[in-house]
């Protein structure tokens, strides 16, 4: 398996763009859930610049639920994306639902995302991997971690140098949560490959009052980046309101973080 | 929402190639997993049709845990699928993975599978929806059963006229099976929308000495139909092997389900 | 281990009070949840007996899951429960909670019921199996199989001869039923052990609707009994209500259940 | 409810001999699963005082799966946590089983826990908290917050004025680890609650590889405290040596502890 193969430990970083996963440096993905207008997403990648943030994140293709929700703006979703980067400087990671979009959205992205809707699409894992791009892959709601290496597999075998794992949750009985996130599998990954790993509680919590609380413990169990949601209006988000961090707060989270991440030997 | 909208009695029926879900008579599809060469593909439809099976599946695209396990047959497997289907007279249903194979396995297919593992790549639904042919949905491992209708309405709503449901088993942390079947799902399913519900013991349980009784259970609770594999030589099987019926099995597993459904005032 | 023991066939039946588990006849244990009054327990009695069932079941300790909760009417119920007997002939089966209070049910009971969240107290399992009357175990909701073996063995080490084990639902993200019914549970339970096995629909689903189909699956899956809750006024129950038959309901699944019993090869 | 009663900061404190929960000091728990012998207890106790820890933990009732695993020293198991405390100065907390057994417990603990198999029992709840000592109570393997909460309510509406609650992971699909710890319900419980949270990444995780991180991810998340096993020579343990903690790692985790603790604004 090249997810477990040996390497010496400078090899063991993945570079999107001049930034580093998986070195003593803490990556903080931030940005919208979606990418809802142009005045939306270039204010919140501000404030996820201003907080710290070395990556943005944002959806233009989006899975929901429902046919009936909005599913993104698409290509128009893309335009803003690199808007939002350039005016910032920072690299962008979004995700891809289609493997007939990948060259579309690899187009306008640093970094693609595998969603957890799509771990087990195994047809997407392969398109997306032999893009060459380096790849955010996020844990499936219901895959054991060992599905989870192997969707990691998937994109490997196809062509991809760099995938980076992202906890975001597992689907269990507890309902006061939206998933529960399962941090002991930072380490456990850790043990198992040299892939760095990601946590993401803004999606795994399902609320913005949670967020700090499991950023803050995911960086002290040895997670290489926290992945937030941010939104300068969480009340009016066409998605995932709930979630959302005010850009105060994520500028709060950070500074948070940042005396962890000492604490345990790492910085941001 | 489609799928719950109120139907005349008499329209509350799929057919697939003049066999109807739904009504009194129970369908059963049986085959292999997977479509592993003409030889084993013949003679496990002639095994299927011999046990009163009305429809074939068989598996030329596969989703697998591994990047290097077998992958399906494909454009070959679809071939053999093809001559199965005149020898026996049966209609075949098979699964497909990828939004840009959805034509060519369209081309080939009387029913397209949306297996557990794409129920929520809605690109996919969306792709098979638009194809106009019955679509059989498998529930996704970890998915609610609103989720589940949700991903029937993404068919739906891109323009399917006809969609099976098939409860194939949750994930949970009993591990004595591979999955646990839900089959409260079926009067569940049944009192919310008016599409059939199939069952496929097979992949829920893993094993197959308890394919029989978990399908009798199926019929007395009320399902329209019931999935189960079937090899010649389970022991030689590339794929699944521990949960797929000998032909004898088959044949007695059917017999089984007659006498069960005709006390629930169903036929065979 | 005792529960796997070969034993002949004739010795695989548990007896109570001239009732039978586990031979041709299938065991109908009906009642209310809970004995909240002489006339709610001596009307419930009769419409049990009337349906056709052979056991009484009714509790008069509750768990609850908050203090504040009715608790049962403890001695009380006891008596009251001694008169329904008196009244149908039927023996009674009722649940015990604390070990100090074992030879107080014991007394009054003919089957003495550990509850699924005393599964895994084994100072409990022990008192119980020390009496030697026949026990009830129920499967506790998030026990595995051999988790649920190993409990029964703790009663079946202290003394008991006879123990029916009872699948009545695990916990699982799926949250349209109270619990997820686990029937695959029945043959595997059957493969690995000579006791007895039953199921209780009306737990599990927490919703009478579902009753009567998941109780027809029970049966032909292999179930060795069925324990339904049954309430002459649901609406009016101090305690799960919304999963009480009304007699007529009851009446009428135990008459689904006999066609049933038949296609299986078994009777009511 | 009790537990959510609104009271001023410095009441929110258990008190357990001088020992203060849920104050800006963190404590740590540590001790063998169970007491095998008077030499391994006294070994165990002093290595986990001299890592830093303030309460003492050893079992001398074991709730164990199988009625011919060892059950624990019982009465000579708490004569030698006597000893233990006696030798060390620090307070112990031993689990009760048995409401019969409670008085015996009480005589010689200083804080009474209830296991996580015995979270849903009332009986026992109530009796633990007749008594008025502390109690830590474990929440259930597949406990909701909710009942968890509830749960407390129990032993509080009983009389105890002091419970600590603890976090030991909730049973998942993911075999990966023993359980799946669940970190959010830290901040969860604190937001609903006033009683003190405490976290045990050992039996959560069931793999000492493991506790370090785990243990610093709870403090990172506002745990009130961290319960770790440690043995002198796990490989020899009678229980659960998997998890334990050699003496040399629990102080090295303690070490760890103290620097994540001051980067949240508490101290060891």
């Amino acid at each position: 398996m090249i997810f477990e193969k040996n390497i010496a430990e400078g090899e063991k970083l993945v570079n999107v763009c001049g930034v580093t996963f998986g070195g003593a440096g803490l990556v903080i993905i931030a940005g919208p859930c979606t990418v809802e207008s142009r005045e939306q997403m270039l204010e919140s990648a501000s404030a996820a610049k201003e907080a710290g943030a070395s990556i943005l994140r944002g959806g233009a293709f989006k899975p929901r639920a429902s046919p009936y929700s909005f599913q993104g703006l698409r290509a128009e979703g893309l335009a803003i994306l690199a808007e939002a980067r350039e005016r910032t400087g920072l690299p962008v990671v979004t995700e891809v639902l289609d493997t007939r979009d990948v060259d579309e959205v690899a187009a306008a992205a640093d970094m693609l995302q595998v969603g957890s809707r799509n771990m087990h699409n195994t047809a997407l894992l392969k398109a997306v991997g032999a893009i060459g791009l380096p790849v955010l892959l996020k844990r499936g709601m219901s895959a054991t971690l060992q599905e989870f290496l192997y969707a990691a597999e998937f994109v490997l075998s196809a062509g991809a140098k760099d995938v980076v794992l992202c906890e975001r949750g597992i689907r269990t009985f507890e309902n006061a949560t939206r998933f529960t996130l399962d941090l002991s599998a930072v380490p456990l990954l850790k043990e198992r490959t040299w892939l760095p790993v990601v946590v993401d509680p803004s999606h795994a919590t399902g609320r913005s009052a949670l967020v700090p609380a499991m950023a803050r413990a995911a960086v002290a169990c040895g997670a290489d980046g926290v992945m937030m949601e941010v939104h300068a209006h969480p009340d009016r988000a066409l998605c995932d309101g709930e979630q959302s961090l005010t850009p105060e707060s994520l500028f709060k989270t950070v500074e948070g973080l940042r005396a962890v991440a000492l604490a345990v030997g790492r910085r941001i």
